[in-house]
């Protein structure tokens, strides 16, 4: 079995201010190749606790990966502390200072002394491309063990593992975990389990795990393999079950996002959307624009918070805004019909709601959504109740207008 | 100075499902206290791992926290693990036993065997009490030194923290830490470090720390004292000076978000303000939006993807759309007149650009992105020039945006 260590380094992390995400990346990432990490050491830009990590590390571990300590002001130490275990000096990489200049000159500025640092790397480092960033990642070959140092950017750090590091360690193992996400959203997790919890019993060698968050659960299923075609066609039998017993939860797989599938469909209907939104103040629309290509299907958005605005640019009626109230179905189905009307697509989807924390009524209390999507005389609004914090319940609402579309797209795709 | 290390116990935070949150709330906690965290361990549910862990921090810290690996089940190992090391067996508390049955009949079980252990603790450990849970914190003097270990529920082990161990530890040090995170926005790390250090050479005392995300840099400023308030006013002082050097760039401190502080200057001026979004997409509303009491001053947000809607909604003239095309100066300028125009509100803000990744030409590539604000004959348009990436492109266009809304209004504001 090889073995992982990971060593997190800044003093940002041991102080709290920031949460090592990095860790659980490459922990995962590792693990899909069969390799277990079985140690997280994190320590500040001291050079002495950076150096003495490592020696640790290398003398437990097969594959070792340092993240942070590489940026450009004087408390980044990583650099330091590699040349110095390993008794070597900084090499200048010449074709490096260049493209760091030229992308400086593109935003108008001159570079900066202190940036001069990031194209030195201790000599014997063999570099990995960072194609995020400008800090290069390095790879250190000691005997049969490797140690990988990556900027402590998430961003840079996923890119150099994906692009340079996880190909590289692919060769050395022969075991391979297959892993698919599934995506749901609208259903608890306790009543997702008693749903589906039947269909893995008749799979012992499948890892399950349910990650719950307020827009909805992700099931992660694995299986170990060294044939990893055989447990594919294992996995893609469970999943077209899975499916099948939550056909409006399920709107996923692995990279999917819920917009990018309500995308997808749009575009196979040769149709736009137009968005009007009140509590959600611009989410649903921003999420939309969030997908590469959206404009081919995104036709508007109306961001109507005022009831004068809802009247004024969607054509609510007063009287439905005065006796019904904004959060009421009727409003939800006027706003509706006003954002086809006015942005001339085939499809609109709308909310309102009472975001809260404050604003509730006994009748209508913080959390009460009406959501609605459709297209002209085919309309559906539903009611849905969500908490008391403000963000939980716009990104809450978002997501159940997004489904609520996802699923009257592909009603009308099968029609 | 008092050094603690935290050791955190557990496979399923070595694979990456389980985040640490716990790391980072007792090392904040310590910090108010002065106790500088400088060590972090992640270890899984392994007898010697743990021991290992535990020998190491004990030649390095002065105070050690052991989370997690205390619940019922076989593969908790943290009490062996400690009775081990200090040789010592385990001790039968009966009061606890009974307690703990107690529990269980209240809700019609049987103690299950497996749970006895739970009144089962080293014999040289002072117990802590948990008021959130059954499985008790322990204290292990070790010399000047300290062991405390608690169960690995954040619930409980908070519970534990505020109310056994902060106290007792509140004794031993009379040193305190002041912190003020400093936020600001548009200045790369590197060029806001060569404008502001020399503001910070006459205070060795003081830590600073740059935090950089793409959407702005976060400047931490840490003074530890045995006088809160003499260090308070020095922070101020420092902060004062920084403002004087970028006006612009700071936006705020601590819990200070942008829309927050653009959203406090709306108040100030009883305006209003719309917004007119393009490559943006919605984002710019809903970060307004995510304000609690932003309906007080947000009126509507309009999402003119398509050139016909930017001249249908917001009355882009079609022939602005054709010569200057919808990237320019002259769009953005009349999007701005517009949503003035079409929300009625005093004050505007707009945007329009090349998210990307694809849509780019040589003349406009991906990321440049105009971005304006202001009030009825007084706007302001600026050229920016981003990366490549969407999400990223449209997160630091919208930051760029508020950013210049924020200097327009605190220019009235002083007028």
């Amino acid at each position: 079995m090889i073995l992982a260590e990971t060593i997190g380094i800044g003093d940002e992390l041991l102080s709290g201010l920031t949460l090592n995400t990095n860790s659980v990346f490459i922990a995962q990432e590792l693990e899909a190749l069969g390799i277990v990490t079985r140690w997280q050491t994190i320590v500040g830009d001291d050079l002495d606790d950076i150096k003495d990590a490592l020696e640790r590390a290398l003398s437990r571990a097969d594959v070792v990966t340092l993240t942070g300590g590489l940026g450009p002001t004087h408390d980044d130490m990583t650099k330091k502390a590699l040349c110095n275990y390993f008794q070597v000096d900084l090499k200048l990489y010449p074709e490096i200072l260049e493209k760091i200049k030229r992308r400086f000159e593109r935003r108008g500025y001159k570079l900066p002394k202190i940036n001069r640092n990031q194209a030195e790397y201790p000599a014997n480092a063999e570099l990995l491309n960072n194609s995020a960033g400008s800090a290069q990642g390095m790879a250190f070959q000691v005997g049969e063990k490797v140690v990988y140092s990556m900027p402590g950017v998430p961003r840079e750090m996923q890119a150099i593992m994906r692009e340079e590091i996880l190909p590289r360690l692919k060769d050395r193992t022969s075991t391979r975990m297959v892993r698919i996400n599934l995506h749901t959203t609208g259903v608890p997790e306790s009543r997702l389990y008693e749903s589906i919890h039947s269909v893995f019993l008749d799979h012992p060698n499948l890892k399950v795990a349910y990650l719950p968050k307020h827009t909805g659960v992700t099931i992660r299923l694995s299986l170990v393999s060294e044939d990893v075609s055989t447990a594919r066609s294992q996995l893609d039998l469970i999943i077209s079950n899975v499916r099948q017993l939550l056909p409006e939860a399920v709107y996923g797989i692995d990279d999917d996002t819920l917009p990018k599938v309500v995308g997808d469909l749009l575009r196979e209907l040769e149709s736009r959307v137009a968005t009007a939104e009140s509590c959600t103040g611009g989410l649903i629309a921003s999420m939309l624009t969030d997908v590469s290509g959206s404009s081919d299907y995104f036709e508007a958005g109306y961001v109507t918070y005022a009831n004068r605005v809802k009247h004024a640019v969607l054509g609510v009626p007063l009287e439905v805004l005065e006796t019904e109230g904004a959060v009421s179905e009727a409003t939800v189905k006027a706003m509706l019909n006003g954002a086809l009307k006015a942005a001339g697509a085939e499809y609109a989807v709308a909310v309102s709601g009472i975001a809260g924390p404050t604003g509730g009524t006994a009748e209508k209390p913080v959390g009460l959504v009406y959501i609605g999507a459709g297209r002209k005389n085919d309309l559906v609004v539903k009611r849905f109740q969500f908490g008391r914090d403000r963000i939980l319940n716009k990104e809450m609402t978002a997501m159940a207008a997004l489904n609520l579309l996802r699923i009257k797209l592909l009603a009308d795709l099968k029609r």
